[in-house]
């Protein structure tokens, strides 16, 4: 499974603790329902976990949240799992600084991109798990 | 040049053909401006052609925009030049549709993910070409 499906499945991993809480989820058990091997869902658990949103317990086999799931939002989770502007549109390296535009392109490119990621992250920082709870429930019912 | 940076070559592009208009800019002086090749430059040129934002004159070298400055949001530009969902998170394509969450996760993750992207276009909806002049005249002032 490729880098780039790493927020969605660390979402999905993460629904997995929460709805599964009594049975601590393995690595094995996650990579069943997210349909992925167990060795990329150990590098996510793993970046989940530096970032303090889930746990692992000594001698204990499985997962679990490190926090409600209230109090996890998107933000953090696609934070833990992207690299920095990952998802931001890429700025061209090499503009000419001897042209009026090519001199100050980047600058502006940063400021107008930077503006469009900061209201996606915004979206994702309303969001938290619980909310992702709440919408898996609404379509069983 | 990497496909990558289309959106952001495509803007200086436009930046270029609005400040240096009596001179109808060719793929080659913009190639110069923006430290790539010509070919990458025609690419482009083409994109933002289909999408009605510049024009070509027969007979006649170089380019032009097919609009006023403040007529071309930097989201038509965006659209002109990125793949559909370029940006957005990619979601896993196998959940196990026998898991309570596997069966549903997708249509979550599509919503929450879609209503992000929206909030990242709807930053590039409210800024247009002329903004992009303005802010570059500014840091020449």
């Amino acid at each position: 499974m490729s880098r780039a499906t790493r927020f969605s499945v660390a979402v999905h991993t993460l629904a997995l603790l929460e709805r599964f809480s009594d049975d601590r989820p393995t690595s094995e058990m996650i990579a069943t329902s997210v349909g992925t091997n167990a060795s990329f869902v150990r590098r996510v658990l793993s970046l989940l976990g530096r970032a303090g949103l889930v746990k692992a317990t000594a001698g204990i086999a499985g997962a679990s949240l490190a926090r409600p799931a209230h109090k996890i939002t998107l933000l953090e989770v696609y934070r833990a799992v992207s690299l920095e502007g990952e998802h931001r549109p890429a700025i061209h390296q090499e503009p000419n600084p001897s042209c009026f535009v090519g001199r100050r392109i980047q600058r502006v490119l940063d400021s107008v991109f930077g503006a469009a990621e900061a209201a996606f992250e915004a979206e994702l920082q309303r969001r938290t798990l619980a909310h992702v709870m709440r919408m898996i429930s609404a379509q069983a019912a």
